[in-house]
């Protein structure tokens, strides 16, 4: 073939490698290396992914998987719909690298798009659930109730801190009551299932979990039991439905303390099981409790409305060990896609849609009822359970290419959608005659009923301008092309952040994402109806086992603080197995990623930091020390390599030899893999677990802030624990109960890591390592006379990242890590990862997909910061009026007649003569954090507030 | 259903249209329709298209329809082949609305992204071609062979002038020879079609057509031909393969005058026949006669390097009766995309693709020599001639899902591609064993023999930088990315060109064009495989007819031009049938688009030019009376309605009349059948053929200067004389030889116009052209107290389109109308049509798809230029230094730290407040077309240009 994907995955070519290897002054890539990865640990072996295959092969190789699934007609719900995606959506931005290559919104002023869409996500679901606050996504739904709870309990009162037990209805959905299980019993709450209408709930229960409309489709009355929650302090999350709250009261009106669901509803495909947007929404009052990002309003430097991510100091993984959840990724591309379903449809299309779906069902069951068939529903909007045998029906069904629910042998509970038209009600009743032995009727579309029940909503929602303004297509792309031209992607340039990998997403790897055989297969379709995804998940598995040197992988994971979740779970699980109930301590390295202890601390263990020397490396004697200390009550290390300081360290298997020797189990932070693929492996260092950060190594986008994929990868002994599923059979003979809510995560995505494994192959993989930590070094060459180069390995050389310290001149001059972000905007750079994992300093990871041009571009742009750095050093800027301080620049602010700087134009928007052949403009100027954290608004604010964005707000 | 299509396709909501209504002084849409359409021609019957489809029931369908194709392998060669499009061109420039949406690229500093991947295109061409010059595409490979056949004819020297015979190599490919045919024959050339090697070419011939290599693919040594040909001043055409030319000696090199081909080759899927683009290319002296555009290098305002179309005043279609081509759409969205091709591989890529398929090529002859067959073909490329019992391998090739050519009952011709691999080379020739009673034994590819031939490629080609720095997807990705950036397209705002009607693309109607099912059809498979294609043809016919009045339609004609060409063929072989082949006399009106009389001339008319009244009326009078003075040489009148300056003239019925009463045909150019679907017909009208623009009226995008299409639609008693195809039967009993290359045209993209009908129906067939009508007087009503309107009618309304008079300030102010196209640019606005169809005007077109709210910001954009334009006539700015003078303003310009212009920063980059909230910057000043026009450069200029661009080039 004459096209090899690993040369169009990886940046530099020939001769440019020739020219960075003299730079870095060694003779070879593979010498390199062998400065770099310390030899006892480099693999022995090739991997066994076989040769690659070309773009061309990969996509007919796929187009046959694709032919392996069946798409019928599911009509199962349990959170999970078909739904119409308008194609406006689709190809402008599901299928457009300007929105998935974004990085999550850190840096505010080039991110104004994304912050925008996600804020009207947000005020989707604060209109829709009628509750005051929402944030930015969460994972899924089943971890979104979990997250519920943990909210709940961090919020018990000083009469309520005894109370430990968490009600869960029993028609609840099976993977919202099963997670809810996996994540409270580590911690100690007490999940105590049952019936809603006959519990009766004393002082021991701090929080409930119920499901409107139920399980069974059942619109239930809750607010007898709300108000009886109250009076005990009793606090009550609502598992919900977004389409169905158009038209009933929605849970804010009745007292719910805590709203969660998912929004895939709202035009996102099934994709076996995910990515979607789970939503939560919760009273005023647990705003410094609730889990993940919220995107608030805030003004900019110029006084402009401006958004950001609100309350950052408070991101769970910050907090560490304090933690009250480790939610870091979330589901920003699709809560974007689903905050712009409600855009196009705006608050009429949202309620038409609804009423479609509720008058489909109404008519499916009025039918049902001519044809003699019981239905057990009463007050339904979408879903009926009908007493049938089940056994024929499901024949019949499948027959005709139609799932239904089973929820008995005598029970068939069927859920309608956007996508059912008369011809499908037709088929679905005529399944039901047959089994009847009768012949249905011609029928039409029935009026529907629920709108004049007790149930029936009677407030306003999504009445804000932007729900109500792009309702041609023409206006939509247009606004949808609007925002996006305010955000840098890859598209426009690097994105060198450390530890974050944001390497190529490549087209073909993204393009089968919208194959309806992939996009339209529910979760928990009989698997094989899905042979095509089990195909995929079972190399997927082999592949990734083969490249993390384990025994097997669980792909249910959705997301790296998930994975380390779900791994610690597993360890817990093995402990116990073994008779160990008590090893509950963890050690972790300070270098740590904060999601490490914040995980840890939701599975209940107790952390004790292990130091690192001065070197960055974690400190073997003390670490001796404490695994001794703690050997009776050792549980695990976790551990990242290379570490977070961007080195191979050299102890790593003296170090997982000295916790396996007292008990403990290594559980490893993938978040670095892109280190080690190909060279050396978890395995083979010692771990027995490992997550892996699909959305880093793997090559998944970022979406801007999500999805991502965490599976984690286990050691022979620990197979048998990995996570099971209450609907579709996962995970080990002993597994312990879901991590997530569809059974494989994130199904839909994981064709993208599947791609990239497949056309890179043994070689391509390992070569990707390599030129990630030949980028790395030859970068470190050049920035090392401007910048000081914090850590490195014995020889040197960093592995695919390194740290830049900014002390030195921070006091000099003034200017700080986080004012250097700023300013590299005016470059048309997105920044590096600012002061992680050591203050006052930024890491840089270049990512093997980056051409030496362009590692020349920001080098270049770095240096120039550095002398601009000098130039107030040197008293010729004033400390607090310089080109860093007031960066980024606008072009409003730059093309202003009132310009007063004590510097140009030219010297603040055209730092470099490059940048005028390319020229991003930041959207807005700095922007200013502690205002919109003073006055938190999370919704899309009213139109006053753009004209006058100095008014103190007010919620 | 919940949503209907045309709410989605049609900008203005129901308030919004109270609104414009209000304004207008109508109180309903129909009111004002009344007033506007003449009652005598308003349809008495609604449309039979049926009901609309919903946007997700189209998508369902059009799968159906999908699957009824069968994509089998194809080796048919002949001009067309697989290849593979590489996703990163695909996903970022088929299916980016940023790219495709693009107008084309007059407004020169608002197009320098298509601009440079045009010129790239020319590049490429010029670089393999090894010819001086190029021009940006052209229609397919037969048109552009004729076109080389009408420029020679027009080139002839003075001694030449009598020479009318035109020699056609009968190797050359059978589309090529019958296109050349039809075009040459009214005009008066004698096609003479002979065998190259024997043939003696005396003084009464012009010119030469040859293939190269040719239709056996044969490479044949023409140098002796070339040379005797040049004695005799017999100018020589070669039609040629750009991937082959990548290993043998290019036609610039041996001789020839002019060189053609597709370069579909270059990553553009079949479709079926196209859309593709066609390249030309040509010695030197040919400039002032090369047909279709050409991009050419300039300087811009600030002295920067910048692109545009060069040559401008010599577009054909402005040359009217002196035209030497009617060539207006390219294909230069094809074009762009085949430049892509070249820049991401390479010359080293495109070489090694060139070398795969011809090695496959040796391979398979090889081994089926070693089978005993006999190869015909003795110096090949990709493509040889089996002597083989053609039936017997037919009928096992295609029970294995492979075509092959087949010459002959005794012959099989087989072309190979960049996508055989060594398991599809195994299948050929398996094929071929079985047939000979054989077994086929394992082998490998060989080396190609082409290389060490005496026609091996000895010259460079694809040297300039822009073809050796875009290797990785990431590099590549952001060239895409930079460019789209630089242009303006329907993604950013409105762009009210008027007669060309740029309405919403709609994604759903896009989508489709990348389905495998569609996109990889050879145009000349079996017709019982294109099934799905052979549905939607004949579907779209009958809509098309149906909504045009006619009897029956044909879709082969590739753009309007060529609709035109195809329409009066068919008049005039339905004179000739009738015994009439006298009749040759076009009337056209004065006010008639410049396509009109230059197509006529090219069908060899005698043009007489009828007058408009002051109304800008046909002049009633006057064209009775050379009706009648024509009438027994009268072939025709050629007429637009609404009339080009916007109008329903009330006597188009009598006009039609006059004309069939002196024996006349009436031909309708549908330029304007936005403003007649659903209400009134050329066929209600009195037409007896009209082309439709399917690129305007049904929402084929422009692709920045194509692909468009242009099929016919015919009376019943002209439907015999629809146009042939010489492989693929097409067309009535008595039909016209080919007019395009492919049998149905542009087939991909006629799902586009397929899906805008079928999702429209009925009754958004005809809301659309009503809010069209809306849009256009709603306008009006708002500019008619800033500009002067001319024409409307009897009831003072405009139809879809009006024309602004300029004239009054021209001379008091010094702003013409190109001033305020470059002004407009500012506000972030695309100019309406600049000076057409009358001088010193704006025309204005809407469209049904643009929203109030974006007519509202345009014309407060026109008003407040009007009011720039009073400031200058009040003498507050020099008439030479103003702000639409030095319009547009680049943001290097407006951020320089010399500013010197006596208006200030923000007057001349924010004129508009609502300008700050959305700017689009120009990426060049106003460019300097004189000077490009001296200095004409085609091709990529060398780097040292780019840093001095006041120098004055050398080509």
């Amino acid at each position: 073939m004459t096209d090899k994907f690993s040369s169009r995955h990886n940046g530099p070519r020939e001769q440019e490698v020739k020219e960075m290897l003299a730079k870095i002054g060694v003779s070879s890539v593979d010498e390199l290396i062998d400065q770099t990865v310390p030899e006892k640990i480099r693999l022995k072996k090739p991997l066994k992914i076989g040769d690659a295959m070309s773009e061309f092969q990969y996509a007919k190789h796929l187009r046959s998987v694709a032919k392996k699934n069946k798409v019928f007609r599911s009509y199962i719900g349990l959170g999970y719909y078909n739904n119409i995606l308008p194609a406006v959506i689709q190809r402008n931005v599901l299928e457009n690298p300007g929105w998935y290559t974004a990085y999550t919104p850190y840096q505010a002023e080039i991110a104004q798009g994304r912050l925008e869409a996600i804020l009207n996500f947000q005020t989707t679901v604060i209109d829709l659930t009628a509750m005051p606050i929402a944030n930015a996504s969460l994972l899924d739904e089943a971890t979104a109730a979990a997250e519920a709870m943990f909210m709940f309990y961090n919020n018990r009162s000083k009469t309520k801190q005894g109370a430990h037990k968490f009600f869960v209805s029993n028609t609840c959905f099976p993977q919202n009551i099963d997670v809810v299980k996996t994540r409270a019993v580590p911690v100690g709450i007490e999940v105590v299932i049952g019936d809603v209408n006959s519990v009766s709930l004393d002082d021991s229960y701090f929080g409930a979990l119920i499901q409107y409309p139920d399980i069974n489709g059942e619109i239930v009355d809750y607010r007898n039991f709300t108000a009886s929650c109250k009076g005990k302090e009793i606090q009550v999350a609502v598992a919900t439905d977004l389409l169905t709250l158009a038209l009933i009261t929605p849970p804010g009106e009745w007292g719910a303390d805590c709203v969660v669901g998912n929004s895939q509803r709202f035009g996102v495909p099934l994709g076996y099981g995910g990515p979607h947007a789970a939503f939560f929404a919760c009273r005023e009052d647990y705003k410094r409790l609730i889990p993940g990002r919220i995107i608030g309003v805030s003004v900019d430097a110029e006084g402009n409305r401006a958004l950001r991510m609100a309350l950052q100091t408070r991101e769970q993984h910050i907090k560490r060990e304090k933690a009250t959840s480790n939610i870091c990724t979330a589901q920003a591309l699709l809560a974007i896609m689903a905050s712009m379903y409600a855009v196009y449809h705006g608050p009429d299309g949202i309620k038409s849609i609804a009423e479609q779906v509720h008058k489909s069902t109404v008519t499916v069951a009025e039918e049902l009822k001519k044809l003699g068939y019981k239905i057990q529903t009463k007050l339904f909007f979408d879903t009926i359970v009908v007493e049938a045998d089940a056994n024929k029906v499901r024949s019949l069904a499948e027959s005709n290419e139609i799932n239904f629910r089973y929820p008995s042998d005598k029970l068939v509970a069927i859920s309608l959608d956007q996508t059912a038209e008369l011809a499908d009600l037709y088929d679905i009743v005529s399944v039901f005659a047959k089994a009847a032995g009768k012949e249905n009727a011609e029928f039409s579309v029935l009026n529907p009923t629920l709108t004049s029940s007790s149930a029936a909503r009677k407030s306003e929602y999504l009445t804000h301008p932007v729900f109500n303004s792009y309702r041609s297509e023409t206006e939509m792309m247009r606004y949808i092309k609007r925002l996006e031209n305010k955000d840098l992607s890859l598209v426009h340039s690097m994105i060198s952040l450390g530890s974050c990998t944001m390497k190529l997403n490549a087209a073909s790897e993204l393009l089968p994402l919208t194959w309806p055989e992939f996009a339209n297969i529910h979760p928990f379709v009989p698997v094989e109806q899905a042979k095509g995804y089990q195909y995929v998940i079972k190399e997927l598995t082999k592949d990734l086992s083969n490249i993390t040197g384990f025994a097997s992988m669980s792909l249910q994971p959705n997301s790296g603080a998930q994975g380390e979740s779900a791994g610690l779970m597993v360890i817990r699980a093995y402990h116990i197995a073994n008779g160990n109930p008590n090893r509950n301590v963890v050690l972790i390295p300070s270098s740590a990623h904060g999601t490490n202890p914040a995980s840890a601390a939701l599975a209940g263990m107790q952390i004790v930091i292990v130091k690192c020397d001065v070197k960055g490396n974690i400190d073997v004697k003390d670490l001796k020390e404490k695994a001794e200390q703690y050997k009776d009550t050792l549980s695990c290390l976790m551990v990242t390599y290379p570490s977070t300081h961007g080195v191979y360290e050299e102890s790593i298997k003296k170090i997982t030899k000295i916790i396996h020797d007292n008990g403990g189990q290594v559980y490893m932070d993938g978040a670095n893999m892109n280190a080690q693929v190909g060279l050396t492996s978890p395995g083979n260092i010692g771990a027995d677990v490992c997550h892996l950060n699909l959305h880093k190594t793997f090559a998944i986008p970022h979406g801007g802030g999500g999805p991502g994929m965490g599976p984690i990868g286990v050691a022979k002994h620990l197979v048998e624990f990995l996570p099971s599923h209450p609907v579709i059979k996962t995970g080990g003979e002993k597994g312990i109960t879901a991590v997530s809510a569809a059974p494989y995560g994130s199904s839909l995505i994981l064709l993208i890591s599947y791609g990239y494994i497949k056309m890179l192959g043994n070689d391509g993989l390992t070569e990707a390592t390599k030129t990630a930590i030949l980028n790395a070094n030859y970068m470190k060459e050049i920035l090392k006379d401007h910048y000081k180069i914090l850590y490195t390995g014995k020889n040197g050389r960093c592995a695919h990242e390194m740290i830049l310290d900014c002390n030195d001149f921070k006091m000099a001059s003034g200017v700080e890590v986080a004012d250097i972000a700023k300013r590299l905007m005016d470059y048309g750079f997105h920044a590096p990862t600012v002061a992680f994992p050591v203050v006052n300093t930024l890491m840089v990871e270049p990512t093997e997909s980056e051409n030496k041009a362009e590692l020349d571009r920001f080098c270049e742009a770095m240096i120039h910061i550095r002398k601009e750095v000098q130039e107030i050093m040197d008293g010729k800027f004033e400390k607090t009026d310089n080109v860093i301080k007031n960066a980024p620049h606008t072009s409003k602010l730059v093309v202003s007649d009132n310009w007063n700087k004590s510097y140009s134009r030219e010297k603040a928007a055209y730092p470099l003569a490059w940048v005028k052949g390319n020229k991003f403009w930041p959207s807005v100027a700095r922007v200013d954090n502690a205002f919109g954290d003073r006055n938190l608004v999370c919704a899309c604010p009213p139109i006053e507030m753009y004209s006058e964005p100095e008014t103190e707000l007010v919620q």
